[in-house]
């Protein structure tokens, strides 16, 4: 993969000063345009081998376009900030908004590629990070971004001279440390890891660039130009705005039983037994929160349900058992002008959790299977890719052991009239029902259809949906406080096992519909 | 993911009766309005639990549409013929042509799945399988398969329940084997694993479509509606023919160095000194091929050039140093029919060579990146996610042990100049040039880009490029011989060395470019 970029490329230093004006205006032109358009944001990874000029293209970059609207990230060994986060999340934080151009020196795949390099991971666990690589960039185009991938290349004979001339000057001397002889030393060894890295890892939508980085103008101008080929492809010739549908349709309702209509949804529960339970549980979770072990683990909670089913009713019953400091609340409504310039996941990345914390969305990035697939918002195609893309999110999550509790509140058509006219006809709670509110009444058969799929394609191993039969609401809240305190507690009880076996494997859970 | 299918759907038998003629009818008409259209290929993968209504459907299927043109295929343990091949053969070799219907009954996941419930895998290299798998399927969709995967699923209570039916019933008490309780007693852990996988390995593209397999009358009019729906839709709305460009347009050529010019194409070699070594190499391979070690493996050749570069010559010295049960030539022209009908990796993973052979390819797949590139008779979208499908390809054979050696034999514009006047003037010689030879000679530049990037994107340490220097003939063809020779050599001591080791780490070879 490396046989071009291989040879002893150069260009003529009067060639280069024929070129690179023209280039650097054009360059600026497309950036502007992009800017303008504010239609697509493009990354660029600058990845490759030590002394191929990466820092040197980074900036060269920045001295020919505006460099306001350039942002260019380095990623070296996390911080603690980031440590506590999923791995993926300083990436997703630092991706461009659309309109801008976005430089990660670093990325991605430089933790798993060295961690095989230096045989920290094996074989198969790099082919995992891999698939993952994959599909976070399958992701991203998908979305809309421009992904180009630069790879830079130097033989071994290259990268040895590369070091030398860089010692031999005073100048850059200072750039070349013992880290450096090393990772030469390893050559082979790293090259041995980057080949299939490479070859698995280019795709039609991303393909790896490899760029013969030895001599520094031709390097330069082949940057230049590819830039500038896909800047002005995408600006003059846009594809399709829109993904083709290749999705085949999902099965169709043959009968009227579906996970919805086969809860019961009405179920006793006195107000003196909910006071007795309330404390139990409410107690129980508070302990919790002070367990020095909750340190070990963040938990997410999402509340998604019909309109009126009491969704802030549960939450509060859960926030008011806790200290301020141990949790956070996030209520989803339409997304930030800065959030509707990135992939829609993107909103609730940025919230990951720190360790310790207990974060609780109010709605939540279903919104995508759900009220924007009903009511149009989004096309199949796209709906259809969440469901995976969703997944993989919550897998990233659990893998940092964040625990992700997921609770659908139902409630029966008949009652949530009730609760309509009951909150039309209390003043104090008249801000709670909309015209908004009645209209998507109208489309329950719909609703109904979208959550089924979404628990049926959702509800994984990793992070089970809890269906809460909420026409009671005592019963529902109580089942919340229940369902997540026995969650974290088993999590824990989890841990402890682990850290008392060598290697534990982990079996998934069922879903804890039938806990009920 | 199944929570919706666990339920106790079921439809009565008045609804059946009154909606099944229907719906017969309307696949009837589908399934001919897609044999007639010839437009697509549809793929039914039949899976899940043992007793949910599997075989049933697959019969019922057959009675509602017509039979002649769906293919039913089932898969059980390989046959000879089969375990010959790399994995994935079996199913390549079933594929439904475009216009049919093809059945699977079992298919690429039974065997990972069964493989990690019964613990021969271990969880990351199942990973690496499904990986596999999204690759494939992926390919098979962007070839315009409609690919339905359904799932048929039974609680565990309905499983037994379903079991003690069979038994009980003297007609269908032979179907209820041991195995099938010693599935129903593993039941837990087949669904600890089958949970992650249809989590895993559900994209927007193709979906599990989960059915719920404990009512026949349920489950039957699921499946055939879910079907209906996909025939339809796929017929009446048909999605753009083509995948949206989203590559970015490959780096341009900066200066005039690639790897081919890079090449010293003249290399002197005398008459005696070819005689004498031709002698050599031939003895070498013709003893190769007696050794029993060859059985070990199988080799393909890949041969491509530009034309006049001596390709038929070359290959003529290989043959010529084997016995005829060796090795087997396929030259490549247009596809023929049943070729054009399948995804176009398919008219070479048919010849995928038996143990201890040598397959010669004269042209091959990399047509699609070459001829069909520079010809525009394919999209960019198409030729560039080409790249990866190949070296998925030859990364499939490479595991099942057969070596691929590709030869691309270059000679310069001058030299062929010269063979093309040489062609016309000697009478026996003039079949073979045509008016296209011409023409293409007219596009060299754009075919040595083709080349040059088909040689960094594909030379990978499963499957290097070996550039043949080919203005001197002699050297050209002792340098083929030679290659192989020593490839073969070298794949067997490999053999040797890892039956001596418990386990070998494969590190990937480098190109062997620079081996000349």
């Amino acid at each position: 993969m490396f046989e071009s970029a291989s040879l002893p490329h150069r260009v003529e230093k009067t060639a280069y000063r024929r070129q690179e004006p023209k280039l650097r205006q054009s360059l600026l032109e497309a950036q502007y345009e992009l800017l303008r358009g504010g239609r697509f944001a493009t990354l660029i990874l600058i990845a490759g081998i030590e002394g191929a000029g990466k820092s040197e293209t980074v900036n060269l970059l920045n001295e020919w376009m505006d460099p306001r609207h350039i942002e260019v990230n380095g990623f070296g060994p996390p911080s603690d900030e980031e440590s506590e986060r999923p791995r993926l999340w300083r990436y997703w934080r630092a991706l461009p908004p659309r309109g801008k151009i976005g430089i990660f020196f670093g990325g991605w795949h430089t933790e798993p590629v060295m961690d095989r390099v230096q045989g920290r991971i094996d074989s198969a666990r790099f082919e995992q990070e891999m698939s993952e690589i994959l599909r976070l960039e399958r992701m991203l185009v998908d979305e809309g971004v421009l992904l180009l991938k630069f790879w830079f290349h130097l033989s071994k004979p290259q990268q040895k001279k590369r070091l030398r001339q860089l010692e031999k000057d005073p100048v850059t001397a200072w750039r070349v440390t013992g880290d450096d002889w090393d990772l030469y030393r390893h050559y082979d060894d790293f090259a041995a890891v980057c080949e299939p890295f490479l070859r698995r890892t280019s795709t039609a939508e991303a393909p790896w660039l490899v760029i013969a980085g030895a001599e520094e103008r031709y390097r330069s101008l082949t940057v230049g130009r590819t830039l500038l080929a896909a800047l002005r492809e995408r600006i003059d010739e846009p594809p399709a705005d829109r993904l083709p549908d290749r999705s085949p349709p999902l099965p169709p309702a043959v009968d009227r039983l579906n996970v919805l209509r086969a809860l019961q949804l009405e179920r006793p529960m006195t107000r003196a037994d909910y006071a007795r339970q309330l404390e139990e549980w409410s107690g129980r979770l508070n302990r919790l929160y002070r367990d020095p072990r909750i340190r070990q683990m963040a938990v997410i909670a999402v509340f998604e349900g019909s309109d009126a089913a009491g969704k802030g009713g549960a939450i509060r019953r859960v926030t008011r058992a806790l200290d301020a400091r141990s949790y956070h609340t996030v209520s989803v409504a339409a997304p930030s002008e800065e959030e509707r310039a990135q992939p829609y996941l993107w909103r609730f990345w940025r919230h990951a959790p720190r360790r310790g914390r207990l974060l609780i969305f109010d709605r939540s990035w279903y919104g995508r299977v759900l009220v924007e697939r009903v009511e149009g918002l989004c096309r199949e195609p796209d709906w259809m890719r969440a469901y995976s893309e969703i997944n993989d999110f919550e897998q990233q999550l659990a893998r940092h052991r964040v625990m992700v509790v997921k609770f659908w509140l139902a409630i029966s058509k008949e009652e949530q009239y009730l609760r309509f006219r009951a909150r039309e006809s209390t003043a104090f709670k008249r801000f709670k029902i909309t015209a908004e509110d009645w209209r998507n009444r109208r489309k329950w058969v719909e609703y109904e259809k979208a959550v089924c799929d979404m628990v049926d394609r959702t509800s994984t191993g990793v992070a089970p949906w809890t269906l809460v039969e909420a026409d009671n609401k005592y019963f529902a809240r109580i089942k919340v406080l229940r369902t997540l305190v026995e969650s974290i507690e088993a999590a824990l009880a989890g841990f402890d096992a682990a850290a008392g076996l060598k290697v534990r494997a982990k079996s998934p859970g069922k879903p804890r519909r039938r806990q009920s």
